[in-house]
């Protein structure tokens, strides 16, 4: 019997989250759940898009009509739904704040769900990644998982913590203005943030709570990627290649070379589209390989966190650990990130 | 006995074109050549990629052993190849003015050929479009098939002179100032090609002699598609629900609406991504239905043309007629479209 699942918002996230529960064997895409007859959901609904078929709810009973009247085919309210206990958890990928006040109505109904990062980590006990603490995830009913940024600095700090006690860590994220179908922007400007430091490093440390770490964050006119520039101070200095060699044997993390024609983000993103990834997604960490350097006690690298996908086999991994689908990590990292292609 | 095609020159265009006769089963791609080991062309031939295993030569013999260097498997020489006599066709899709220059060694191996709209309308005696010249193609061992504002043009014309004769056309091209991988670009300037009336409209004429047309362009610093604001006089004018939806059922034409959400470039790009369609590529060329007007004797409408791709599925067409694989041109569109998921 399969786990039956629904992904609540249908937006960047919750449609990849969508489409990726339907690849897998384990668990099954109930229903879908959403506010509005946006461009996107037209889409995926289309005979030829990923969710044609799926069942449509609105988030809430004041949708229903709208949604209606726009054309869409709904069977009723989120809460409808879940009145009939068939579902076994909710994916809430509404934005942000707004999860925060489903919470109530899944506790309501007795359903299980997954929180994204927009969140504070306030909305559940745990915040999860699954080269961290994957297993403790089936202890749960709400688990988050953090976002973009925070996730491609815990994947790199654990692999690293593996050669050598970490110090202290300073990040500088250069993140990209907003996603691709956005038509607002920031204009031709670098937007320093204004939260000094700003919430990646405590955001990491609910996962890390160990490591000592230092951000800051400016947003630049670019739609495909982040950047991060990474440095830290370890107690015994590895060689780099020491280093480079453990990221290429890490799952979800990717090195390149700029030396082979991958010197910019476009030009990673062009590699993505190039395998004929679905939407050029890019769940992997991408480090630069020349970046990878050391200094005394400092270590140096760039990397690349694409922000529309990386966080989506960690919520597959998250949904097979409290349901407890699987219980071995090794086994659902091999089975996700397979399905994936990554 | 399937028709041997070698794609020369693996660019923005080359690389479609050559997964496109992949996809096909009257063709084989018999192998690829190229210049250097680009990061394209690794990705492409990875494991995972699109390519992986297709045969690999130099585009010419100084540069097989620099690709060696680099690491890549190469046969030989493209000349060394088509000295074999194994191959039927050649699609030419290296930089412009390189394809008239390799004309002479097609030439000299009784090989035919395509060449892109990158090259003068000289390098051929015939200059193709699917939709107007299909079954002449038939007669030439040189093709060209012009480029991605013009095959937008050539389509949209060509279906509106079906309901009425175009006196006069002006058209204004807001050109993308580059492809996504590039990291040249024009900075945050609009820049005005000075070129005046632009190359575009004597172009169209190459395939449509009697339209009367002017155009001009400009530069804008976005990598997605260009958008071309379009009016002509007409000498009856139809209705403009006549003129939507006949586009509507013309293939290769596809009609949205802002008032769905599909109100920018990057909005209709985010539909192809969410349909799954490989590098989000949008062969079709996009009106926005809203801006589908007439006023007196004018027509007047907005479209969206997608550089990279749109020329992909005249290419297979342009090869299936000169080879004689098919000698209904509405056979070849179905079959082409539904290959490319059109």
């Amino acid at each position: 019997m399969s786990a039956n699942i629904v992904v609540n918002g249908i937006g960047i996230i919750g449609k990849r989250v969508a489409h990726a529960i339907k690849l897998q064997d384990d668990m099954k895409l109930h229903a879908i759940s959403t506010r509005s007859a946006s461009s996107t959901l037209r889409t995926l609904l289309e005979p030829k898009g990923p969710l044609h078929k799926t069942d449509l709810y609105a988030c809430s009973p004041e949708w229903v009509e709208k949604m209606k009247e726009d054309g869409m085919y709904v069977n009723g309210s989120l809460e409808e739904l879940l009145e009939k206990g068939e579902v076994d958890l909710v994916v809430d990928c509404t934005p942000k704040k707004v999860g925060a006040e489903n919470k109530k109505l899944y506790k309501k109904h007795g359903v299980k769900a997954i929180f994204q990062g927009g969140e504070k980590d306030t909305v559940a006990k745990m915040t999860f990644n699954t080269f961290v603490n994957y297993e403790q995830a089936s202890k749960y009913d709400y688990v988050r998982v953090p976002s973009c940024n925070t996730t491609s600095l815990i994947r790199l700090l654990h692999t690293l913590s593996q050669l050598t006690k970490i110090v202290e860590v300073d990040v500088a994220l250069i993140r990209r203005a907003g996603d691709p179908p956005e038509t607002k922007g920031i204009g031709n400007s670098i937007v320093p943030v204004m939260h000094v430091p700003s919430h990646h490093g405590p955001d990491v440390q609910t996962v890390l709570p160990d490591i000592d770490i230092k951000t800051m964050a400016v947003k630049v006119p670019t739609t495909l990627a982040h950047v991060h520039v990474f440095h830290c101070e370890v107690e015994k200095i590895p060689k780099a290649e020491k280093i480079k060699n453990l990221f290429k044997k890490t799952p979800r993390i990717t090195v390149l070379k700029a030396g082979h024609g991958y010197e910019s983000t476009g030009q990673v993103i062009e590699r993505y589209r190039d395998l004929l990834r679905p939407r050029y997604d890019m769940p992997e960490v991408v480090v630069w390989e020349e970046t990878i350097n050391t200094q005394d006690d400092d270590v140096f690298w760039a990397h690349m966190v694409h922000p529309e996908s990386i966080i989506v086999p960690e919520n597959i991994d998250c949904i097979r650990s409290m349901l407890g689908l699987e219980k071995d990590r090794n086994k659902s990292i091999e089975k996700t990130d397979r399905s994936l292609g990554i």
